[in-house]
């Protein structure tokens, strides 16, 4: 699914269940993060129009979902706090690589790969969560990430040749494959 | 106006008006920045509620601004490129206390005096520039400056007692004051 290697482990679907509200508080950071991700990479290749307006776009639909989190959580009174982070993005973006244009490339493919992962992700909590306002929650949520995954794979190819972009992110879905297989202890959207 | 304790010197308006397309090229990266503030704002202190709510909105406003300007650049057929920025903001930055709470009530003030010049100066532009287009452009640009600079003060409120707040406005005016009477040389929305 989406360039994905590997389906998340059913132990991750479990775990997550059983610590709703952690999750939710994750995933508002989550967005966040998305939103911070994507006005770093506006201001790393500004010089680029088309990269200048997918990215502008795409951190106003991710502040729109952190606003979506939080209604949630306010009506659910679970109170947003800061949470330890998986480790899954950090040891992602200690892959790219350091030099330009392969960094700008490097960049763009992991934040698709997260936006995969994500999608991935919501399509099981949509699937089997039994609270049906949180399954449709994140159900609502699946198409964007699906479309932000098309659209970072598009902006790495202003950076170089299509093939060379197809094979780098074969390398780092594998990686990414391993980071997920592996797992953590705690329960976030990509532990 | 709006907490500023020097009118801008005769000499920018006039320095502006001869080089309108660089004028034009740093107001874009000028509402980029002010967008990544609001972000990294929203970032520090994301476990206060009314901050983050205020912050989100900014980022979108300014990001809004941005394509503005990058679409007026593309009208007129001036390349967006990347420009050196005036010392104007860097100075200000360094102004700022090293220590929470004092940090963020700084951070938050010079962003409010940053809003403060730049909407006296778009009403200079809106008054004074014979290009009726560019002059309606800032003009319309006006009142969200100052709706921001409030809201910046404001939330500086949440971290200070409001006369404490106050007094720091004072100082860092002053010192903004400061800033702009020195001017700079190269044709800047803050020079």
């Amino acid at each position: 699914m989406l360039n994905l290697h590997t389906p998340s482990p059913a132990r991750w679907l479990t775990h997550v269940s059983a610590n709703l509200n952690e999750l939710l508080i994750d995933h508002a950071h989550c967005e966040k993060k998305a939103a911070g991700v994507a006005m770093n990479l506006l201001f790393a290749y500004v010089d680029r129009v088309e990269l200048v307006r997918a990215m502008s776009a795409i951190v106003q639909e991710e502040l729109g979902h952190f606003h979506l989190v939080l209604d949630l959580l306010d009506r659910r009174g679970v109170r947003f706090r800061k949470l330890p982070a998986s480790r899954y993005a950090g040891r992602l973006h200690a892959l790219a690589n350091k030099e330009e244009p392969m960094r700008a490339v490097d960049r763009l493919l992991i934040a698709a790969l997260i936006e995969a992962r994500s999608c991935e992700r919501f399509g099981l909590l949509r699937d089997h969560l039994g609270d049906r306002e949180l399954a449709d929650f994140f159900g609502g949520l699946f198409e964007s990430e699906a479309r932000h995954h098309a659209t970072y794979v598009r902006l790495a190819r202003l950076f170089a040749p299509e093939m060379k972009v197809a094979a780098r992110l074969e390398e780092l879905a594998v990686a990414e494959a391993a980071i997920i297989s592996d797992g953590e202890e705690i329960p976030r959207m990509h532990s």
